[in-house]
């Protein structure tokens, strides 16, 4: 790596919409160890002299940053609210990065989580990517302030949970779309958590959202919206063991949405109200 | 092509979006001569007791029927106005269906005409298909009114435009976003024209907006967005040739909105106003 790309951070894309700029960025990741692409949506309210809050939104298996910036609909709220996005890839990315011919290993499903094991500890350190190094960056070169919020889809649900409990401070709610919320116990995290954190199950723990819940709580509002009609409900998303872990939480609201799916017109459907939760917490 | 692939008719998907369903059809279409799929959204309103009225679609170059329903947005607005949505393909499709390496030509770029010329003609009848076949179809087998209105977006704005002139009954509004306005002069259309239509000029005036609007004015109101940072303004969309002869027509709305460019991101933007208008004129 050249000390050029170790600096390497480039708009590669700076699109108008809803008034507000949809800008891609390529950069070198420190922590990754590889050049990445994020998204980020600057509402119309910010400006050089104006900084906005941001809600970072964590994606699902197979999908980059771009997934959520175009299929969404979020821009049209978030300009409205006076939010930024901030919509990082799902995994490490390149050539030399370790990779799995299945969707749920590897590039494109990298599960928020910091990989002990080879050869996934090289690149794979998602956990320490989301939480320090892009805010970092995010913060450095775009006009937000310190609020951020977190949320996401299915196995991005899953990392938004988990963080949030593990940084209650660094974010002021938390909202999920189908996460997947008990990996431990599920075919995707089952298979994900052996490979990058290996076979002893007391060190999957800290990665699980039902179980940060039964040990830590949550001290920030939690929103989770679930179709019923979602394919993956019974075998992988295990939302009932979300419901009965926190049943003794305050501020969680889980609602099961009748007839939807895991796809992004349930997204679409229901990211206005993520957006107006997150506006609230956030400017409280 | 047997009697049972003549018949087919298949929602290959049914999805809940907005209170309504975003469905996915595959056919045989007897004008194209091929399988054929296209989209269609039901708003909450329309029931086996309720018809609503319809606004299509029509795509730019290399898109499917999946763009638009994927990345416009539009969902919400129609759900909220009880308009349903009709989104054909561009072109025909297949093996056995002429093609062409470049994108705008062949597959992906029917241009909304009826081929005269070899080896087009035998499949490329996209004006015949998205004014007959589809609207028969659609009538047929989902809750719509004969209420039409009809949208499209380059290539599919230049579909839109030449077909509600010609059609002026058939459709109660028309709307474009950053349509090709003029395809007689510009090099898509050139190009385009002269494969479908051979060389003739003469024979592709009635495909041309600019000339339609010139020779047989416009019986509807029509509402066009541009957007002035859009790269493919000067050289192939030729909005200026649009103003120029809309000049003495009433009801012709034409907006360059400042800093926009060729993208869904555009769409996405200003979608709701083009769905407000049509509704408007859909139950006057």
């Amino acid at each position: 790596m050249s000390s050029e790309n170790s600096s390497l951070f480039e708009r590669v894309s700076d699109v108008k919409t809803f008034g507000g700029r949809q800008i891609r960025v390529r950069h070198q990741s420190a922590v990754l160890n590889c050049e990445m692409h994020f998204s980020v949506f600057l509402p119309p309210a910010a400006t050089d002299d104006t900084k906005v809050p941001s809600v970072y939104f964590l994606s699902g298996l197979t999908c980059s940053d771009e997934n959520f910036s175009t299929k969404a609909g979020a821009q049209r709220v978030a300009a409205e609210l006076g939010l930024a996005l901030v919509i990082p890839d799902t995994s490490p990315r390149g050539d030399a990065v370790a990779d799995d011919e299945s969707y749920d290993l590897g590039q494109g499903a990298g599960f928020y989580l910091n990989a002990t094991q080879a050869p996934w500890s090289e690149h794979y350190r998602m956990y320490d990517y989301i939480t320090e190094e892009l805010p970092t960056l995010v913060d450095a070169h775009f006009p937000v302030t310190e609020r951020k919020a977190i949320s996401g889809h299915s196995m991005g649900g899953h990392g938004a949970i988990s963080i949030a409990c593990k940084l209650p401070k660094q974010y002021s709610s938390v909202s999920a779309f189908s996460p997947i919320v008990n990996p431990m116990v599920c075919p995707w995290g089952e298979k994900a958590f052996t490979h990058y954190l290996g076979a002893e199950r007391s060190t999957w723990a800290e990665y699980d959202s039902v179980e940060l819940l039964r040990s830590r709580g949550l001290d920030l509002p939690l929103l989770v919206d679930q179709g019923s009609a979602d394919g993956f409900l019974e075998e992988q998303l295990l939302t009932d063991n979300l419901v009965a872990v926190s049943k003794h939480l305050d501020h969680v609201q889980i609602r099961m949405q009748t007839g939807y799916d895991h796809s992004y017109y349930f997204i679409a459907t229901f990211i206005e109200a993520h957006l107006r939760f997150h506006a609230q917490h956030l400017s409280a």
